[in-house]
């Protein structure tokens, strides 16, 4: 078992002002909303979603719809809901899904998807976060009376716990075509989807293509400051208000979130471009230190702590001491994360602070 | 089985601007933000909540509990996300809650008690929402393995399907006595809680010291955009943030909803007694056009159409073509309520509305 | 809140033979099987039912599906067995259920509808146990977000809270009228279901004809030492067997059960009169003897114990004392149950006990 | 995908009589009582289980508890069962329960841990179905918002789809030391519990002591009709009274069950080596008709049937065609089990059936 290293109390005490602020690696969820994403919120023209008579919202699903090539799409409040309501609509309760082993959905949901929606996760290990196509087809169940029924297959991409590996378009087809063929729809949690689009030069539809829902996130490096997107066809759009509803996701003047949201659809992606060149420079510079640096692909960088022998949870306390925030990702993982409030005058600070304990460990070990 | 008549279609053509808003009684969920509250919103200090680092929500939630007199609280996306957090803190899969029959947690929020929490609800007829101690009492399961356990009384208090009936201090204490008695949490869907306090002229706290947990909307008459709060105890506040976590309510800068919330706290509340008198001159006038309308407490009007011999839906329906909006209740029940778009002027625009349809009504009889 | 009186630890220094035996009405689950069930179990040929090899078990089956007017059927270990698998069948998590306030699948089934299927219980209070048709229509949600959707009605016959009481051939046909005009099946939980047709004079088919579903015990008034039998059309039976095997029910060499339960459907039903006539003399004793009973249709008596300012429990304790066991219903209510093993002398005793009790309090009153 | 091969439709043609019965080797289930258990069950003295009544029932959940080395046990009607009820009482809906990726409990008990308990299942491929300990505490969650709650340990022994294999001693302490650290219980699914004692040549007790709740099964190898016992000490097993009851475990006349699976546990244990004699046979027998065999430790014995480039289920067909029957476990996997119906003789004759088989299928090739 491993402690986590989310919530530090330190945090208080150092949170001073934004010279600080520029080394918070933890996430890119910390990002703030860019001006104009404040503007739009500002003017925004609302009314109850509920009812939907929202004008923002009913514009950011349209757009969102046709960004993702899908027929629908639903705002939600985040990742995880979007991600669970996607479960509660493809599934009912006593079926199975099949999700890669570290994915999100299973690792960092809080056991929801069985919690809420009575549905078995059956969990295969993926290469790189992708799920191998035979792999995926032998886990499918049988017509078995001691079998759960195989009733979802879920993806993500990027892949959070893979160091933010990237899913290519030929993998996701692989898995895609296996599902086809038997019938079961994909989820594909797209929480860093627009990573993935822009560190292959692809437009965002090639890999969504191969999906039959998908959930992307405006609030990561996209920088919105709350909530994601759930998109599929029609049918399955309105049934999941239903589910959205249930979990208390139907909002009021929801427009106020919608808006910014527009804005990080429409105006924040190609930058995403930028945090994976922080995250390449980050990973040069580790390794530089002599650290082990597992690849990096988009604006995830996993560093390896074994080799200087000591935990996750004592190096990034002394990281933190310094300034520098990032999490840890197992008991000699470390997760940094690049973003819109990393810049090359960031990365070097934090590369000069690592150096720094480096040296003093050396010294004092 | 009666028809419903939320998302009316017509409303696309007929919502043409501000003289037609201000006939919207659907719901006190449409009211916008004032000035105030968007000026704080654009202004929000904010960061990233599900580390716990919003300034601003935990402003809100410490200002929530102060003001509700309980240890800690909670930001939760609605009054739903916050009775279902609740119910789901409190119980486990395969207990028994106890709730009014017709109570907005068993009725309106799509089973999520029994979907979510797997928990049965043994439903109580109230007098005017107000369930009787004694009811309460009879209700409670003994130590049998043929039985659920009961782990949880829910109020409402206003009571919506009661017509916005106030539950009394007293009312109130009388149950709170049993469950003390009996062990058994209180948990109030107060949505409406400070409707209750300002008809009787007492402190929310007054109410809210009968409860062990409480949720209110920021959204409805308090007109914040988006939100509720759910207070408790400290350890049950810190347990309740796993299960929003599940239900896909952590949010990132949430900080943005929570500066309009906390205006409507700190000064929107005794405004609620202006749609108190709204209401009550609805009320006068539907009554003087020999309508049959329940008794009126707070900013809730129910009238009866059987007396016109014409369904809800039907009269709704013409209603909606002459700019007027209400929500059906039952076959033969409208609902109006008033808030803080609904003046006086609105008020009487209704009333002709209304005359001049009942004189329709008549001559085409 | 009412004390049980389940499991009297007294029982085990009385129970030393036959005739007190004699007098124990708690339940007609207490009847043991008779000569020619015990020698059906010996003879039984038998077989793996999982793989659905059981001869025996596939003649039960076969038997009471024709024996019910349904396609096929499907042995479980108990009426809550076979309910609860009618329900998970039927429904899926977030759905809402209807069905009588103090029905057995509601009230003494630990709450496992909402535990294990996730669904909410809609609860009419019924006339002597029968729904009616208005009061289900009215029921039955319509088509909005808020609202769970009802995908169920069940029903109860004969109704044991309400002391036996036979729900008529015209009041189900009512209820399954409504039912089928909104497309929504009727589970019949018909553990007594042989009791309602007898006290009738009609076939059992007659009320069967009005349900999707139907659950019948075989181990009540017909004797068998275990279970239930759960017949629909074929289609439902199927599925219902996976949902058998997630509850544990799938059993192997079931055929020693299966073959008393033949019996049971074959022999045991037209005795059921018998208990019907005891029960009509125990009533008439009560009656003589100034207590209050309520009406009695079938094997079970309610007495109310407030005319004598005793509760049930403390009466019960008495009645124990002397050799007669019965169980409380509410805290002045006691339910007396007729079944094979009471026969015309075990109600002259129990009279004669009751008399004496009676006698007793007025001397000590 | 494999397809799956249980109820074979030809069965009932061949099924002529006792010689094809002995050749029947799909599961160590199919075993029929003995005289001694027919005689037990004749003779039994019941009475009503919900009651808490039955004698028998009474004096073999004292017998079991007893034997397996725990304060108390409970009957129920099977090793899904046992192990359901086992998960229900240990957990709550949000947990999340450790297990091997291919245990009984989550491969083959129809995805119940999350449809009715509502809980996660973590999986850690076992080495021959023996948890590690050192992934069991990697694997043991953190306290984290994110995470749902590690609450219990599931083992399997011997393990069914590892082919028999045993979990020594040691390797069960092994994960006992490591859960005892965290506080967590550990469940025993130990369907073919004494088959793995008897292998290892301990007392059951070696192995059920490192255990928090065991289930063993009585209609296995030891040969009863139907049931499992499910121990642990005194207070979970009053709890697991209550979710059997909800599953509809809760029995009547139980006692003619529970007498068979006394002589279950008394008199059937040690018999099992000759099972276990009776596998080694088969395994050496195939492996001399060059067939890949993995090691074989109890009754169970796996076969590849790549080798011989014909699909489990064809090679079955055309065993079932000649009058052996056994079940596909993988696409090229099929496993034989021994038991008390498999004799030598029944071993030679299989031999003789696969070496015809296999001379055909290169004749034929």
């Amino acid at each position: 078992m491993w402690k986590v290293f989310w919530n530090i109390e330190l945090l208080d005490e150092h949170a001073e002002g934004d010279a600080f602020m520029k080394m918070d690696l933890r996430s890119d969820t910390v990002t703030k909303p860019t001006e104009t994403m404040l503007r739009a919120m500002a003017e925004a023209e609302v009314g109850d979603d509920v009812y939907r008579e929202d004008p923002t919202v009913n514009r950011l699903e349209q757009l969102a719809a046709e960004r993702l090539g899908k027929e629908a799409a639903l705002f939600v409040t985040s990742g995880t809901q979007g991600n669970q309501v996607a479960v509660l609509t493809h599934c009912v309760n006593g079926d199975e899904v099949i999700a890669e082993a570290e994915s999100h959905i299973f690792y960092y949901e809080g056991g929801a998807m069985s919690a809420l929606a009575g549905v078995q996760t059956r969990t295969l290990a993926g290469e790189r976060g992708a799920l191998r196509p035979e792999d995926v087809e032998k886990a499918i169940r049988g017509n078995n009376i001691h079998f759960p029924r195989t009733k979802l297959i879920c993806l993500e991409n990027t892949h959070n716990r893979a160091g933010g590996a990237v899913v290519t378009v030929e993998q996701m087809k692989g898995v895609y075509d296996v599902a086809q063929k038997h019938g079961i729809p994909v989820h594909l949690d797209g929480a860093r989807l627009f990573n993935a689009a822009v560190a292959q030069g692809v437009d965002v539809c090639e890999l969504s293509q191969y999906t039959d829902t998908v959930q992307v996130c405006l609030s990561k490096g996209l920088s919105a400051p709350v909530g994601s997107i759930l998109a599929g066809d029609r049918a399955f759009i309105e049934e999941a208000r239903w589910w959205r509803k249930k979990l208390g996701g139907g909002l009021r003047q929801a427009g106020y979130l919608a808006a910014p949201g527009i804005i990080a659809l429409t105006e924040m992606v190609e930058r995403l471009r930028e945090d994976h060149e922080r995250a390449q420079q980050l990973a040069a510079g580790f390794r530089k230190l002599s650290l082990t640096v597992e690849p990096v692909e988009t604006n995830i960088v996993l560093v390896r702590t074994d080799s200087i022998q000591e935990t996750a949870v004592d190096f990034l306390q002394r990281l933190a001491d310094r300034g520098v925030l990032a999490v840890d990702f197992d008991e000699y993982v470390i997760r940094f994360t690049t973003h819109r409030h990393i810049d090359e005058q960031s990365v070097a600070k934090v590369l000069e602070v690592v150096e720094k304990l480096l040296g003093a460990a050396k010294c004092s070990g």
